[in-house]
């Protein structure tokens, strides 16, 4: 079983993965937590170079690098542990190169879908938490998160492409994509993830 | 004008590149040259990731990373030198992930070239010379430069296949990719390559 875990930059979604991992250890089951990109030596070493955007990186090669972290990552990492029976977690997946490489940077749709499926094999999340906050939230969080810059390079706009994107992926996918009010505490936010999960229809 | 320049490994493909820019400048040409994957910082950057390929990189992840090098390749360098009149020859292009993620590792073929077409924003070279030589031959010259590594890496059967990619995509795109025999001297190849450059019909 798949778990992914999306959501707008500062939306607490990390948080919230890693203790949806920690709650199913804690109810022994086994689980692997992974963060994108990364989660390989290869997708490290792609990490390093998408935090120096400031090279002037056009939308498309930083798609195709996502893609190319998220690939070694399906095939390295996760297919393995699927198929040894674990429940895989992950921080950001597919969806967030629609949301923020489409929605967020103008890409074309169909195209990112397109990619976006032969980089993870046509491997698609069992169930998704799209962890939503208002955007002028997310802003006012990564100010007193000291990550204005990210505020300032990017535009308020384009994190409300992204998070209307997400919305829209909803839309399409509303039966895996479970929307999740992130602006309460993050108990709260928690118990409603636990909440469906438990009630969730095992395969 | 696109010239790019393929072959297999120690094909001598990036000697000729270098010598018909030279010859360019020579001629007043005004023309630039770059080398792939690399050519840009974040391109350098992806081209110290493909050569620590020890990690155990899957296929799919080699053919996005260097999809992503060549995308902002593209438009940072090649786009902006076409636009202004420049002649650009490139040591490697699109039809390198053909040949070689394509025909020698077995990614289907259709996806490659439509992921490489969106990587290049569907950019076709106006001119291919694919430096052509034995696989017997190619091994010899990367013994004899300490490569062998990569032989034993990729074994002679890779190399094979991927030669045999290059001479079907010269059958599809007979007008475009001019098959040079690469055993010969240094300079008689080059001459062969002026010969039906300044043959070539101008656009």
């Amino acid at each position: 079983m798949l778990i992914t875990f999306e959501g707008i930059d500062a939306s607490g979604k990390s948080t919230q993965a890693k203790l949806f991992a920690d709650f199913l250890s804690l109810s022994h089951e086994k689980n692997i937590f992974v963060r994108e990109p990364g989660g390989t030596k290869t997708g490290e070493d792609i990490r390093q170079i998408l935090l120096h955007k400031d090279y002037g990186m056009f939308a498309e090669t930083e798609f195709l690098l996502f893609s190319a972290a998220r690939a070694q990552l399906t095939r390295e990492v996760i297919i393995p542990a699927l198929q040894k029976g674990y429940i895989v977690v992950t921080d950001r997946f597919s969806d967030s190169s629609l949301a923020y490489q489409g929605y967020g940077r103008g890409l074309d749709i169909d195209t990112v879908k397109q990619i976006s499926c032969f980089a993870v094999n046509n491997l698609c999340p069992d169930m998704t938490f799209f962890i939503d906050i208002p955007v002028e939230d997310a802003i006012d969080r990564m100010r007193k998160e000291m990550k204005s810059d990210r505020i300032e390079v990017e535009g308020s706009d384009f994190f409300d492409r992204v998070r209307r994107g997400y919305l829209k992926l909803e839309e399409d996918h509303a039966s895996r994509i479970h929307v999740i009010d992130g602006t309460r505490d993050v108990e709260q936010i928690q118990d409603e993830i636990r909440e469906i999960f438990l009630n969730h229809p095992v395969k």
